[in-house]
Parts: C-alpha cells; sequence; structure tokens
C-alpha cells in the first residue's frame, strides 16, 4: 500500500486530448492515460471527464486520495495560474472565464494547482528533461503557434498576470504580418507551424506543414530550403531577445517544428552565438526537449510538489 | 553615536561622475556627495577615489565602520553580480576585467555588493520611488543608451550571466540601423538620446539632443513632431515585446530623454493598451521615474540589506 501523501496526479488539458497520469514525488508516471478532449462538448462535460480520468489512474495504481498530495493541471493560456482562472484559450471554445481550480477542487476535494501547459513542461524539462540543473531555463514550443515558459532563479516566473514569456508575442518585424493580437510581425506570425504553412501554399503552392517543407529541404527543394533558412533566422531574431530580457544558460525548444532538427537548432545557436552583446558570457546553449509529448503531464504532475 | 549595523554605504559609479551617499536602512539619503569620475585615468585612481569618498561620507555623519551594514556599487555593465566582476562597460575605459568588488571589500574593510546600475535604480524606484509596492517592476532608463533592470516576485532577476533586462538590445527591426552589439535594430539604435542626436542631423540638419527635438516640437516644426513620434513609437514596441515576456505590473521609465514628458508616456501607454493579446488582463501602468538622478546611489545603499 503506498504511504500517505506520495504521490500527484498530473493533468495535460490540450485542445484535442487530454493526458493524465498519476507519478511518484520524482515525478516518475506510474499510470498514464490519453483521452480525446471533445472540447466543442465545453467545459462542464470537458472537467468531468478530466475528474473522472484523475479518479481512473488513481484506482488503477491502487492509490486512495489520502495518498496524493495534490493534482496539478496544465491548461493553455490566457490563464492566471494565481486565480485558477482559465481565460479563453483560443483552441477550448467556450471556457471564457472559468474557474477551473476551484471546480476541479470541489469535486475531486484534494488541492489543484494549475499552470499554463507551456510552464508546466518548462517545469518537467527542467527538473527532468533537457535543462535539468539550471537555475535560468527558457522553454520555447514552436508548434501551430510559439509559446513559453521561464525559470529564473530556479523557480517558474510568472509575472504579474500570468502572462511572462510569451514569446510568441513578441513583435521581431514591426512591418511584418497582422498577428491576430493586433499587432504586426509577432514571432508567431514569422515562425510556428501556422507562418511554416502560409509560407508554404504561397511559394511552394503546398499545404505542407513543417515536416514536409523540411522534408523537400533535404530532397534538395531550394524554396523550401529557403522558406526554413528564413523561419530559423525569424527563430534566432525572437531568441536573442528572449535572451537579453531573460539571460538563461539554456534554452530548450520543444513543440512539432523543433522536430525539423539539426539544422534548425544549428540556425538558432547561430543566432546565439552571433550576439556580440554577450561577448566574454558564457555561451548559451539550445537544446531540443528531452520529454517529448509527455512534458506536459510531467510537468502538471510537479506542480503540486513545487 | 549611530548604533551598530544601522547604516550603508552607495556609490553610484557614472562615466562622468560619482555619487556617493550614506543611508539609513530606509534607504534615507543623510549624506551625499559627488564627485568627478575622471575616468580617463583608469580603474586604479577610479576605485582609489570611490574608497576615499566612501569614507568621507562616513566621516562627515560620524559613522564608524562597525555601524555600516555594507556598502552597495552600482556601476555601467556589463557586469557580473554573482562574481564582482566589471566587464568592460563602453564608458569606463580600461575596465575590461576588474574585480570590483573584491578590491572595494580588501580597502574598506566592509562587506561590498555590486550591482548595474539600472538594476540599482529599479530597486531604488521599486522601494522607495514610482513602482512602491509592486512585485513585478520593469524599470527602464532612456538616455544616451538603453537600459533596464527587472523586478519579479520582489526581487531583482539577473539571469545566468547577470546581463537580463538588456532591453536596449532587443531587437525591433531586423531590417534597421546597425547596433555596436553587432545585431541591426535594436531599440537603442531607434530610440535613445543618441539616436534622436542622429535623426535630428539627418532630418533636421541640427545637433540637437531629445531636450531641444521636444522643444522644437512644442513650437510647431512638424519634422521634430514627426521624428519624435517615430521614436515614442519603437519605444512601444520595445516596451510591448518586454511586457510579453516579462509581464511587469508597472514600467518606470527614466533617464534624459525621459523628460520629454506626457507626449511620450501618452504614447507608451497607448501602445500598451493596443496590446490585445492582454485583453481581459489589468492594464500597466507606464510611469516617470521619481527618484531623479538620485536613483542610482539610493539603489546602491540599498543593496546590502537586500
Amino acid at each position: 500500500m503506498p504511504s500517505q501523501g506520495m504521490h500527484t496526479v498530473g493533468i495535460d488539458l490540450g485542445g484535442s486530448k487530454i493526458a493524465v497520469a498519476l507519478a511518484n514525488r520524482d515525478g516518475q508516471l506510474l499510470q498514464h492515460a490519453e483521452i480525446p478532449t471533445q472540447a466543442a462538448d465545453g467545459p462542464d462535460r470537458v472537467i468531468e471527464r478530466m475528474v473522472d480520468a484523475a479518479r481512473k489512474v488513481m484506482s488503477a495504481a491502487g492509490v486512495q486520495e489520502r495518498d496524493i498530495v495534490g493534482v496539478g493541471v496544465g491548461a493553455p493560456g490566457p490563464l492566471n495560474p494565481h486565480t485558477g482562472m482559465v481565460l479563453g484559450p483560443p483552441n477550448l471554445p467556450g471556457w471564457d472565464s472559468i474557474a477551473l481550480r476551484e471546480r476541479m477542487q470541489e469535486s475531486l476535494a484534494l488541492p489543484v494547482v494549475i499552470e499554463n501547459d507551456a510552464n508546466a513542461a518548462a517545469i518537467a524539462e527542467c527538473r527532468l528533461g533537457a535543462g535539468q540543473g539550471a537555475q535560468n531555463m527558457l522553454y520555447v514550443t514552436v508548434s501551430t503557434g510559439i509559446g513559453g515558459g521561464v525559470i529564473m532563479d530556479g523557480c517558474v516566473r510568472h509575472g504579474a498576470s500570468g502572462l511572462a514569456a510569451e514569446i510568441g508575442h513578441i513583435v521581431v518585424d514591426a512591418h511584418g504580418p497582422l498577428c491576430n493580437c493586433g499587432n504586426r510581425g509577432c514571432l508567431e506570425t514569422l515562425a510556428s507551424g501556422t507562418a511554416i504553412l502560409r509560407l508554404a501554399e504561397e511559394r511552394l503552392g503546398q499545404s505542407w506543414g513543417a515536416r514536409e517543407v523540411g522534408e523537400a529541404a533535404t530532397a534538395g527543394n531550394s524554396v523550401a530550403a529557403a522558406l526554413l533558412d528564413e523561419v530559423y533566422q525569424w527563430l534566432g531574431v525572437g531568441l536573442v531577445n528572449a535572451v537579453q530580457l531573460l539571460d538563461p544558460s539554456v534554452i530548450v525548444v520543444g513543440g512539432g517544428v523543433a522536430q525539423l532538427g539539426r539544422p534548425m537548432f544549428d540556425a538558432i545557436q547561430k543566432a546565439l552565438d552571433g550576439n556580440l552583446f554577450r561577448a566574454g558570457s558564457p555561451r548559451i546553449r539550445v537544446e531540443p526537449a528531452a520529454l517529448g509529448t509527455k512534458a506536459g503531464v510531467i510537468g502538471a504532475a510537479l506542480l503540486p510538489l513545487q
């Protein structure tokens, strides 16, 4: 029988699926399950599904409520970790002002911590992944959009409103494409998976995502290669900006677009190494995320222990 | 007779002058003096002058070494607050790798803390100035260059190498003018006092600084007004970027260029308010620095108490 308060439950709420896990105090997953979010059903039904799934991983492991320190939930931003409110993520229709922490706490009768999904992944990568041991780390996820989480002096820093490290919405080209945030030339408009898709349509006449464009570039398609070079340059500019403000010792890059691999990481590393402002300071390492798609649920499971 | 450990000495080392003060534990200045830096004499002589000046403010107040908690020094970056090394600030010739903390400690036989001058000013404004009470504050100084200091969760955050909050060297226009840091379109190349001087020469044929350009704009010179609008817009872009990564509740702006006053603050506030990404989150206030040119020495005096 597991002893009291030795476990946590982590829940990674995504737009298409929910990952739920039971973990020990070291963040090792003892039980893991994935269910579809069915986001169109709205928050009430999705929250019920999360609660049910949490109970299921506990009972599958023979663990009682009293064995659980708490439940951590990683959810898409914007959200406020201080108040526990989810504030209308684009991929969760109807979640405009949902007291997720309170509602989960009532249903499960357990302490619940909620956190932006990128911050949860940042915690996981910093504790157990590619940023292990770093006191100052930036985690960036390049996927449909671009998000991030920042660890400074050993802790996730949220800022005043829980909106720190939103690297996808820094402006890198004031004359660039209009972003749905209202500004022009946000990094997300120039270097996300969505941006690659748009550029592939414009320049290659193909509905290709990052993977297909990468394959075409490798196979010798020079338009595809030039397109990716441009994307890598923007990522470099964005990360140089993030470095000037956050000064991490390591940057961990995850998300689907990071699967482009070595050429992307080499280009970003080159942009960072070319930043003469930091001449004389230690080199900043850029590393691929190590925990893959499980970073979110591992980070969520670590939340109640922070 | 003042009681033991009730005071601190603050020293603000600048390129042209050194401010030295004796302060009480609340950061109130009991003695204050300014001497020329005479930077051309090199680090040995400048450090001697700082040590002498520290002794003088102590003796003028009838305070002994045993009454001093410690000495705080604000110095131009780049420097490393962890190691106490000054790493070659552009306006201090010969300070390429100077163990400032160690040398001051040996001479004064007192604990010494060194800090980037913008961080020292940030501490002062956050404790006693325009950012009083904020747990998350960004201080920006717009002067010859553009620097900054960031408070997150109540403490100055240095980053891994003491180079966090270097807002002057974020890229806001990747096609912009070449910066001496090696990148193009750094905020400093577009919105600093130096940038205004360059633009005034190019567009007005005058060697005017921010004050003169501001006066001309007020007097109806439309070229001067347009020039400043452009500068304010770049400041807005730079601060929006800083907000996306650091999420402060208040931004305090100091430095000579901030004397342009209301039109500048209104333009920056408008840029921040127009950032739809933060719709639903509390408005970020932009405030003029309240402590004027003394922020640096007050912040330095607060350092040993942090």
